[in-house]
């Protein structure tokens, strides 16, 4: 049994239903479908989610929100039209639509999860009356009565343990394709709680380790995940095989084919993932497996990533005093922030960050804080930093992987200001000023999948 | 005014103790001298704080060190023979040696710290006596009386912030040569107690701190401090300025020329060190100061030191989880164990800390405490590693330090286990297998102080 999730760009139009629908008749595995919103047609298009997005906001705001709302029934009435869908399917999406707006609106945080959840509910139902236009035993699955179990934090859900077994026991052993909207599941009270944005890749993990699939598919609109991002690199090279932690690695530094959190139930229940095109089916794609065959390529990719910042303390005869790192990751803790790395001489330790959740205010009472309570000589902080990564099993038993990473940000003049490596046996990581991230990366690409290497 | 130390072997024969007298004479500034107890003459010889240990030993397991007390009188005796002293100066140190051992013995780590820091004081007497002998108005000066107030920790005394004033009275007004024991102080209550080995360094630099001395010379039997290790390298190139920072971070990794405790009060009261031979007087020397002039030497030094081991963790999406970091540093620190450094990529992080603390109990204990409170997915221990640090201040702003550094290693066949660069603006360290050490010394001397470079 195969788990296929479809995302936005394979769900736009009619023409791309079809796409949907030969691809699952082409492998009678098939058998759960995820789907997402329908996406963008074109690259000015808006997405029924943002299209949702704004009936929620002009609802809550005024009181009315008909207009915006007609613009999302457009885009279902549309594919209906096109794929010469009967009025009942439409009937009973409009319907749903603006009942949408009949519930109580007093939590904003909710209400805006059960209306951007509508668009893949509406997605999910219009496929199925598509499919079986088509003749098919497809069936509409709606998250609730499967047992889709998650926590109660909206646009953030986490999967709960608990849903795996009632996932499995309903749809284990149902006949025909289950069509499941992507994006959300219920939580205990029964309350629709969504994912965070793109969480269908999520949807789609979580079922294919409830099913034990023997493949979960991730379709989307690229033949393959890049070994750079395309947008630095004309025809990067394509990843044809990858294992979970070289796609976590490369997903924390800014690769966006696949949503970070879809990863971990795929990976706890050992299910591969094969990433594929809707509109290239035939294009192999890549996997994402525990181990991969093709370990001669000792680097898979190679990205970079902004928003970071450093503090920097430093106080003479630091490493002497027990306690002294400790305390300063405590502080952080304090005040609510996570950090990602802490580079350390002798002397001297920097903590590396996220600089989203590290405001003006919070710069300040960390600032006071450090200098009284740990009493350091030396105090900076550092902002507009990038973390550049290069990703690939086995890096650290080759020799010369460093030698060749730093000689080629030296011959891209690229000042690194840091290096972190010895711990994760997947990566290898650079800091950068974030005016040299792109530079660095293209001279690395360059380095590792240049034309005469 | 200057204060100028002379080490073990600067006081090891009458031949010497006329070479030091030499170097007083030449500098009307050199009026506080600290002196080391008389330390060996040949390759084969015996220090006298060697032989006091064996004193102590022999004591407290017998009741009777006559015979081991003997030998230690004989090396005074020759040094006062040879330099034709009368025999009161004998008398004094005999009889004071002899007192050791009428004293309690009950508490045998603060006996053993009054028998071994007899050798710088009576080395002080014995000096003082021969200037005398020569018509200088030089004095012995007692470490209680003039104030050198320590910490009651037996073989690792810290000084007492007090003792600087105290010190400041009794010695800055003195007239003539204050000839000063190194390697002790007493506490509050008065009881002899010894710095850690080595400690005469420590003494000289807090005299210096305390009056405020133009210049802190500490002579020993080299010509200067060597950017590498001697024994790994023919002739290696001399430094001839070092900054305190540079000079920590390369005696953190091995140096030993000078004791690292020592920098500290040099450092607070920003009085420059000259570390000097007393064989060869005439030759410069290394300076250590706030700051050098000659800058364009990225690289000053390169050092190891082995003796280390990594706890290695790794927990799918460990970086999400608020408090990790700090959890395993707080186990550690309950466990009373310090670390060095924590490189760390994703969902993993190493622990780098001196295995000397760290038996096998520990490392019993730690493991489970980890593996139970943190629930991490993979965890390893791997003992045998060595630092390896460049030196320098202002390599961080030096593009391609660290790309010359790396392809010198690769071409060694040195396997970089952890490179920990970001933080120190003064120096880079890599983590190594420990049998690699020795060849990555070579091979970085090589790059950075080659003869083709």
């Amino acid at each position: 049994m195969k788990v296929a999730k479809f995302g936005g760009t394979s769900m736009a139009s009619a023409a791309q239903f079809k796409k949907v629908y030969d691809i699952i008749k082409a492998d009678g595995d098939r058998k759960v479908i995820v789907v997402s919103a329908p996406g963008k047609r074109y690259k000015e298009d808006t997405k029924v989610t943002d299209l949702l997005i704004a009936v929620a906001d002009q609802f809550l705001a005024t009181g009315n929100a008909d207009e915006e709302l007609n613009r999302v029934i457009a885009r279902y009435q549309e594919i209906a039209d096109d794929l010469e869908l009967g009025p009942a399917v439409m009937e009973r999406i409009s319907g749903d639509l603006h009942a949408l707006l009949t519930q109580d609106a007093t939590d904003s945080a909710r209400f805006l999860d059960a209306v951007k959840a509508a668009g893949e509910d509406n997605s999910a139902k219009l496929f199925a009356a598509f499919l079986q236009s088509q003749g098919e035993d497809a069936h509409y699955v709606n998250p609730r009565k499967a047992g889709l179990l998650v926590s109660d934090e909206p646009a953030n859900a986490q999967v709960l343990p608990e849903a795996y077994e009632r996932l499995n026991a309903s749809l284990r052993g149902r006949s025909g394709i289950t069509i499941f909207p992507g994006f959300f599941g219920f939580s205990q009270e029964g309350v629709l709680v969504t994912f965070s944005r793109g969480g269908s890749d999520i949807t789609g993990s979580i079922l294919a380790a409830a099913v034990k699939a023997d493949l979960y598919e991730n379709f989307t609109d690229v033949d393959s995940v890049f070994s750079v991002n395309p947008n630095l690199v004309n025809n990067p090279k394509d990843i044809k095989e990858i294992t979970y932690r070289e796609m976590r690695e490369l997903s924390y530094a800014g690769f966006s084919v696949f949503h970070e959190d879809a990863l971990l139930p795929a990976y706890m229940g050992r299910i591969p993932v094969c990433i594929k095109n809707t509109n290239n089916p035939s294009a192999p794609g890549t996997m994402v497996t525990l181990e991969r065959h093709t370990v001669a390529e000792t680097v898979v990719g190679i990205a970079s990533d902004g928003g970071f910042c450093s503090i920097y303390m430093s106080k003479y005869l630091m490493n002497r005093e027990i306690g002294f790192g400790r305390r300063v990751l405590q502080i952080l803790e304090e005040e609510g922030l996570s950090y990602e790395h802490t580079p350390s001489g002798i002397d001297n330790i920097s903590v590396i960050l996220r600089d989203k959740n590290f405001d003006e205010e919070k710069e300040q009472r960390i600032t006071d804080r450090i200098k009284n309570e740990l009493q350091v000589d030396d105090f900076a902080i550092e902002r507009d930093l990038a973390l550049v990564m290069i990703v690939g099993e086995g890096m650290r038993r080759s020799v010369g992987v460093s030698a060749r990473a730093t000689a080629a940000l030296a011959r891209a003049d690229v000042n690194i200001e840091m290096i972190n490596q010895g711990s994760s046996e997947v990566s290898m990581m650079f800091g950068v000023k974030a005016y040299d991230a792109d530079r660095a990366v293209i001279a690395l690409y360059e380095e590792f999948f240049g034309e005469s290497k």
